[in-house]
């Protein structure tokens, strides 16, 4: 019992402690009155909370790594590693344009899978995503990438991470 | 390789995010003027965070899990289960006056093991602590116990839970 405890458990704590953070960030600035200026104002406040983790655990973590042949090399290395120890799974798709576009594809992102996919949720999707895109960002960036990562989804709980460097 | 980032990052995400919380929760109010009222606002919203994780984890995790059978034994599931999942150590000395009152001792809890043990940290170790109380207070409600949860260090990294039911 023990050990599927604490697999489970693993997830919940991060998926819980994400929610109250989204859920707290958007509360401060519920009795604000420029809804959309605000609605910025959260998006950004939760990616700079993602780039900061991000960066604390690639520092911490890249350590005792090889070094990276190239930015492919470390873009993998996100897709899999990084994005593993976080979401319990890997990306399931990754393709690039050869000229700094990447698309990062997770068909079951664990952020949204408490979400159904009706269209008042799809509208929600971006202030559950952008405390991710900072992760990307933040590894990226400790990697020595500086980049623009956006998200979009289009069917839940399926979506894409697209760092731009 | 794998399995080291993995098990290292586990513990990181967790205290990354949880410091994040923590800076952020205080620095929306940092400029406010009544500083003592605003610290009890911080405490409060940090146990209410934490109060809310501890709910949804032992909701989920208690599903499959054996009765209780007495207070005491919803204690020590807390100790052992419960702390190793969010902490990766057991609570390392439980007591209690058999009245409600339990003392559970963790000789190096893992939000305190980055701050030295001068005497500004001890100062401000308590805004490190309202997020766990509230966990420990939010377990203990979901299983049938209403309690007041505090917290009390002597020497960092150490400290002392202490539920009152």
């Amino acid at each position: 019992m023990d050990v599927l405890f604490s697999d489970m458990a693993d997830d919940a704590l991060f998926e819980f402690l994400h929610m109250e953070i989204v859920a707290h960030v958007y509360k401060e600035h519920a009795t604000r009155d420029d809804i959309d200026k605000e609605r910025v104002t959260c998006i950004s406040t939760l990616e700079a909370m993602g780039f900061r983790v991000g960066q604390g655990l690639i520092e911490r973590f890249t350590k005792d790594c090889p070094t990276f042949k190239d930015d492919l090399d470390i873009m993998k290395f996100l897709c899999k590693d990084f994005w593993s120890t976080i979401f319990k799974k890997q990306i399931d798709n990754l393709r690039t344009n050869h000229q700094g576009t990447y698309v990062l594809q997770d068909n079951k992102f664990a952020l949204l899978t408490q979400f159904s996919s009706g269209k008042q949720y799809l509208e929600e999707a971006p202030k559950y995503l952008a405390f991710s895109c900072g992760l990307i960002r933040g590894a990226l960036s400790n990697l020595g990438l500086e980049s623009v990562v956006t998200a979009e989804v289009s069917l839940m709980p399926s979506c894409k991470f697209m760092p731009f460097i």
